[in-house]
């Protein structure tokens, strides 16, 4: 099969917020006050987090449908510690982003237990986001300034 | 400094839709009908690029105030290939998720040359999003499923 490209494009609007667009849809990304932002929509890392819940859903979905189950029920919790010193600047002790994260699932389908446990043990592996942050991607930057400057 | 939690909690409304809520914000995720859903949002991983170019935005225009420069324009542009063959279920041989990521920034300031590049060489490594996409992150799972099941 061939790759699915997937895109965001978008213009910073202030120190914190950042409006964007993926195909049709338009995404506003801001901090809370604490963070020096405006408070007007979720976060960079929330963002991420709910990337990450999303996925988790269609892939549970979708392997649930392969093994011939129904979820009647699903509901996922997903969060994470940040030590904002590197971001800030104020130490390089430790990471920048979430040291690790912690996925609640709670699932409730018309399957046997081992079929949930089929299920439990093979979607995960096959979300997406879920391999982008277990796993190191390559990131190649492109940076364009301005010709003129002195 | 203490460290900052971020969560995102929500319930799968379909085999593609799941809403959820992060501190005040409720967010929607779907997929486009070419990946089985409604198209009633931004996907999963359009989510984490959204999230990324947000991420960016806020480490730049910190970076460049501890240097002293002004950005007058900031425009991020973020995309990968997929290959859907593991999602499906159709194949192992690729990974999951994103194979790589390309990171457009056209970025201009009142600074000079050196700034420019000094803010360039530092933003990224701050960028908590940055961090756990070019890294790996340690991810604990707890399913919950219903007590009587044979």
């Amino acid at each position: 099969m061939s790759n699915l490209n997937f895109s965001f494009n978008g213009t910073s609007t202030s120190a914190t917020k950042f409006e964007g667009k993926t195909r049709q849809f338009n995404l506003v990304i801001d901090e809370p006050e604490a963070l020096g932002g405006n408070d007007s929509a979720a976060n960079p890392v929330e963002y991420l987090l709910a990337g990450y819940a999303g996925c988790l859903n269609v892939v549970y979905n979708l392997v649930a449908q392969e093994i011939g189950i129904k979820i009647n029920q699903l509901d996922i919790s997903i969060n994470g510690d940040i030590n904002p010193e590197k971001f800030l600047g104020i130490s390089d002790k430790e990471r920048a982003g979430f040291q690790s994260l912690n996925v609640f699932i709670e699932i409730e389908t018309n399957g046997t237990h081992e079929q949930e446990q089929q299920l439990i043990a093979t979607a995960k592996d096959r979300c997406p986001v879920n391999d982008n942050l277990a796993n190191p991607t390559p990131i190649q930057y492109l940076i364009t300034q301005p010709i003129s400057k002195n």
